[in-house]
């Protein structure tokens, strides 16, 4: 199967169980539930949760059992997008060519969806464990890796540096911390709480956690090449943005190309930590090499 | 021993392990450690930590072992507060007598010590499971009725219809709306979680469901009355903020009388929930009364 095929599947698949997780309420807080919603499928790739379902496929495990990490990883996903969108954040008007939550909702509600996004997707993936779905042990294991990638030792704390840094010089020492932090952690949670819920043995886990720690970085650093060099068509929104801003970027530091020689050095070293796998992990292996193709 | 020289000894502990689980740490991100700590430690009366220790005392465990859902606890409220204070929500200056997070750390940083906060307080809880010093279905089932009540089954859809109903007229079932869900969810979760760590029965755990449930409410309006009622001095805030916000309130629905009347009841009811307990319950009865007398 080629991974255009297989990502549109498992795309399908994550949008179906999202739709079923989520689904939209009526009543008193019925403009929280569209606002949760309206971002949760505004075209998004749903990298995290495939990376998650390849994950538990990479140690011979079945995607079902990782869907509710999957789901729980594209809403705290999506609650980090909508912060850092907001005015006081990046103030971004638009996301993949849709108006941003706040420009649609208002500032307050798009926080308190950013916030319901986080409650809830948490809150889904205790329940599959709270209610004897999955062993509560590899529950506890997933939720672990993926609260440590939101809390102040991952997303947040690369968010505060990130913002920290506007418009000021950076050396790729900064820059690293930003994108291993901000991005780098939550992607490698996905795969190792896959992994995890799968039941995959520890050092699977580790070799995991290092093919998502080097693939994750090297996504960050494609995004910010795409700033410069991607197509607005396709990937929705103008180029020049980080620029614009100020950002802490690699190409800011290392230039165009030593940043394209980074990304790919870092893609081969993620492969070669799966080289205890076999063909079970070539989702894995492809996704990787597609991180430096992609075009949006 | 009286309940005063109680909530004292209570706070000392909870204010003691809440340093050690969030120390301040320099670095690339210290901005964003302080500000967590800023809200953490000013001045909170660690209501809900009390809450969820005795919560495990009343089914016969220890304060000990309901520790690190009592941890959660604070961080999560704290989060609560820092976000509800914000320009875009009830845009408040001051809180328990010192400026609130924006107006010390700006905007950006706010919303992402929230956001921390939130984050950390979860894994903090999921931690004690992961590295086995709890049963992992004690965590998981406590988790549950954490993140339910953070969820949009409870505070931030309170919080949304709270924002919504500002300087509109509303009924006692929005009020009730409101408050059972802003504040009441989360303060029956502290008292079932602590139960639920300690190994309480399913029984005993939805009894106390049903006293945190009626004390909840209670305390929220109490919290209403002292808006009217209360002494500045004490509260380390003006009166009457509620009303300048055109905030929903028991008082603004009932009457300060009625009010009074509704608060009492929720007492009397949430205490003869608790009829099945014996004497290791009588710090949860205590502190319902306390919800009726206290001047903040």
């Amino acid at each position: 199967m080629d991974l255009a095929t297989y990502l549109e599947r498992r795309q399908r698949m994550i949008d179906q169980a999202l739709e079923a997780a989520l689904p939209e309420t009526r009543g008193m807080a019925g403009d929280l539930s569209r606002a949760m919603r309206y971002s949760l499928f505004a075209g998004g790739k749903r990298l995290r949760p495939v990376l998650c379902l390849a994950g538990a496929e990479a140690v011979g495990g079945s995607a079902e059992e990782a869907l509710p990490a999957a789901l729980a990883l594209e809403m705290v996903h999506t609650y980090s997008l909508i912060h850092d969108d907001l005015p006081c954040m990046d103030d971004d008007d638009f996301r993949r060519g849709m108006p941003t939550s706040h420009k649609v909702f208002g500032e307050a509600l798009a926080v308190l969806a950013g916030d319901g996004l986080l409650a809830e997707g948490l809150a889904l993936l205790v329940k599959a464990g709270a209610e004897g779905r999955l062993p509560a042990e590899r529950i506890l294991a997933a939720l672990y890796e993926i609260t440590r990638a939101l809390s102040s030792e991952g997303m947040v704390a690369g968010q505060v540096v990130d913002l920290q840094m506007e418009g000021r010089e950076v050396d790729e020492a900064t820059v690293r911390f930003i994108h291993t932090h901000k991005t780098g952690a939550l992607i490698a949670a996905s795969v190792t709480s896959g992994a995890l819920l799968a039941g995959g043995r520890p050092e699977q886990v580790r070799a995991l956690g290092c093919f998502g720690r080097s693939a994750g970085l090297a996504f960050q650093i494609v995004d910010d090449i795409l700033d410069i060099e991607g197509d607005p068509e396709v990937m929705g929104k103008e180029r020049g943005a980080d620029q614009a801003l100020g950002k802490a970027t690699y190409p800011g530091v290392l230039g165009l190309e030593r940043s394209w020689e980074t990304a790919r050095r870092l893609v081969a070293e993620g492969r070669a930590a799966l080289a205890g796998f076999g063909p079970e992990a070539d989702p894995l292996r492809d996704i990787a090499n597609y991180f430096l193709t992609r075009q949006k």
